[in-house]
């Protein structure tokens, strides 16, 4: 089969990137947008990855000493009036419930009866109604410390939504803990952010920086907000992560107490963090190509598809057979933590239309068994990372499928690292920053900029006035401050580090 | 260690069932009713019954073709009007979303704003926001049969709530399955039935029978309701799975229609399923004992808890050593799809307090070691369902571990279809039937009762009337009809066969 000449999606990256993104999760079929405004539907295809990224992720939070429950999905208004800086970050956009049953108005349709005594939001997130929860558990400092995630929906009344990477209605995972003192919840902010850093980058191949956000950029309620922070292929930094030193804020708000060691009456500290099916918008833009997405093996729905090629009855028969038993091999190895996930395509659809819809699915191995791979004991497999195709045998493609998949996944992520660090670069002068961040090509507006690491005085002022002139934002003030000190180059006043400056999502 | 004289949990199941049902859950940390009026905080042992639901259900709903996807939380109230029996059953009791978000009123205190052009209900259940999703997916008969189930929360405005029974909000999951034909559809209903009967006996070990729900009981909107019903301790039913066949209701108000083989243009067929948290409420009721909660072995977060006991420290880590060692040869043992859960319950805590409160959380095996088990190279244990305790061989102990949670599991199962048997009678008479239904014993009002199995003409007003009289309904009209045909009790018309009558939750 030839590669046809044009891109099986249309436009290309560098035609239109966001609408390549859109199409290359219509060609896979992940997602949709849903008659509900701003609300996705999340495909089968979608959810597997979503399957995959829980499973993974649960296995790293209990291994650090956490376990799921469950709290409501609403919150009363009074609870989050409480926190006066989380308040105001999201009473502007959120869903709320004002009656509890609908009932036949005068023209005969239904409306709205039953109204509440008070307001209920659909949690944005949960740190007022879980901490309200949590002051009632905590008594003593026996009782901490407390390391709870949840699995759930939020929603939060986005004007401008994009599948995955900004809904109204998404999933994700919130962990919420409650420590005795400052340190050991700072200790669990930074530890949790490293198992984020380990996922992003050893499961979904993404590459990630690990920071602090500045003041402007923090959580609503935060006393400090790490990130990690991933370089898209239109260079935009996206936030695929972040974790939450609380201080004692919510727990001041909430009056979570304990009796300590010594007797006294304290507040606790807190923290939260959160990852979301933003991710899979993510490892959508890291990954794919022209051609359609790209999954890492490790987060594959199915690692191989087999394609069974016949012209007749007879050979069909010995086809099938063939890749029956090769889909039994197959699935006998284990990738991962898991077998490696097989199935045949046998639907009646031609040979191209069929090949191409798994390449765009992004599944990481195609095999094609066809009458002569059969007498041949053999196997005919392309991969999707790197295009490439091989005629090899049977038993050597099954016995190096676990080194072929990690081969796969390695190259992810050294191909999003290199693409990193090529549109990576320090800046050293307010001139060399804003041509960085200006299109330089009429023609091709959108290759400009990428991560640039510059010195910067701490000013809130600048920082605004960046983002006003070229929509740039500090995406983090590295952990990794091996740049060391120097000079504002928007001010010439000092600088303890270089921090991060992007465009972002 | 001794028995006490009193049970761990006050009161007892025969004092008072519905408070002992209360303090077990509390007793077990299960879970607890939350600040937000009818919704449930799920506790992390609580939650991780429900992990282990899902796991099991979901690897049956997979091996039987289905996958997993996610459509949105809310749902426009034009959509939820289109089928008319289906709003009935819904507006009633329902959360509506009126605004999109909160801003300082007159008195600076935050109100509601943004209203919604259209009103958006919480799901109730969703068969509406997904057959309007199908509408679209569905073209030819090609795309069918479409087998999808969703794991999520649905709300529905409960008055009288009690934790696990009946919430508010609930986490549950909803299968929903669309096909070219009548005949396939109801088998996919009865085949999702079966599977759900298969769960709740041999996961659950909680018998149930299977039947279809009489017109009046039906899920509004739907053909047919297949459910399955278990008896709890207190000889009421528990509704504990559904399986509906909707006909074309639903694919004619949300308008799936397919291109037929033929090239008719036809509307589908469609059907729904689901089991809940409510599943957790049956196995609670369905084991516990007096003394607590009695988690079957299949469903248990953990199996054995290992409980050290030592005076001085020498002696503390020596056994602290034997434990360690003991912990890892028991979690290289497999008991159903997953290594044997264990965990060493070392806190500093008095040894009859620890004791207890595993027992209280259900627990199947405690093993406590002290130096004399050190020095014999033994392990003294105490089985859950029975209180047996046992001192015996370490190696023993380890090897027979798969058989011996078997063994338990088995016996949770015999136990439960006895006490339903001792509970279940045929009636041949209304006189015997108001008897059987009335309470006898003025000291013991709430021995009496059962599941009656009982002729019927199949009249709702019969079915109504006995409802009035003794607040008894149809559970089900059983699909194993080895009755066969008689006579009605309450008109003496012919009856094709027995139902089953019972006080339900």
């Amino acid at each position: 089969m030839s590669k046809p000449v044009k891109t099986a999606i249309t436009p290309t990256r560098a035609e239109d990137y966001p609408e390549w993104y859109q199409q290359v999760i219509k060609a896979a079929d992940l997602a949709e947008n849903s008659p509900v405004r701003g609300c996705m539907v999340i495909k089968p295809w979608g959810y597997a990855l979503w399957e995959n990224i829980q499973r993974g992720l649960d296995a790293m939070f209990k291994a650090t000493g956490h376990v799921n429950a469950y709290f409501p999905l609403f919150i009363p208004k009074s609870y989050i009036e409480k926190e006066a800086e989380h308040v105001d970050g999201f009473a502007k956009e959120c869903a709320v419930v004002t009656h509890s049953r609908l009932e036949a108005g005068p023209d005969g349709k239904l409306v709205p009866a039953g109204p509440l005594d008070e307001p209920l939001i659909v949690r944005p997130t949960s740190e007022t109604i879980i901490g309200e929860t949590y002051a009632k558990w905590v008594q003593s400092y026996r009782d901490l410390p407390i390391l709870i995630n949840q699995w759930a929906n939020v929603v939060r009344w986005e004007m401008r939504t994009r599948l995955f990477l900004r809904t109204a209605e998404f999933l994700w995972q919130e962990g919420h803990t409650v420590h005795a003192t400052a340190k050991e919840a700072q200790e669990e902010t930074r530890k949790m952010l490293e198992v984020y850093a380990d996922f992003a980058e050893n499961h979904m191949a993404m590459p990630v920086l690990k920071g602090r956000k500045t003041d402007g950029e923090r959580f609503p309620g935060a006393v400090d907000t790490f990130c990690i922070e991933a370089m898209m292929q239109d260079r935009k930094a996206l936030q695929a992560g972040t974790s939450h030193f609380l201080g004692q804020n919510f727990a001041k708000s909430c009056n979570i107490q304990f009796q300590s060691e010594a007797g006294q009456l304290e507040h606790a500290w807190t923290t939260s963090w959160g990852v979301s099916t933003r991710l899979i918008g993510g490892m959508i833009m890291t990954h794919s190509d022209d051609d359609g997405f790209v999954v890492p093996p490790r987060l594959a729905p199915q690692h191989v598809v087999i394609l069974p090629i016949y012209r007749d009855e007879q050979s069909r028969a010995e086809v099938l057979a063939y890749c029956e038993s090769l889909k039994k091999e197959i699935s006998s190895q284990r990738y991962d933590d898991r077998p490696v996930q097989v199935q045949i395509d046998d639907r009646d659809l031609r040979g191209g239309e069929k090949t191409w819809g798994w390449v765009k699915k992004g599944v990481p191995l195609r095999v094609e068994v066809g009458p002569r791979d059969v007498a041949a004991n053999g196997v005919f497999f392309a991969r999707r990372d790197t295009g490439e195709k091989q005629g090899v045998s049977r038993a050597d493609f099954v016995a190096q499928l676990p080194a072929t998949l990690q081969a796969m996944q390695d190259n992810l992520l050294a191909r999003a690292k290199k693409f990193r660090e090529e549109n990576s670069r320090e800046i050293n002068s307010r001139e060399e920053f804003y041509a960085y961040f200006t299109p330089q090509n009429k023609e091709r507006p959108e290759i400009h900029g990428g991560f640039a690491w510059a010195h910067w005085n701490g000013s809130a002022a600048v920082e605004e006035q960046i983002k006003k002139d070229l929509n740039v934002t500090i995406r983090c003030i590295p952990l990794d401050n091996s740049s060391g000190p120097g000079t504002c180059i928007f001010t010439g006043e000092p600088s303890r580090q270089r921090v991060v400056f992007a465009k972002s999502y």
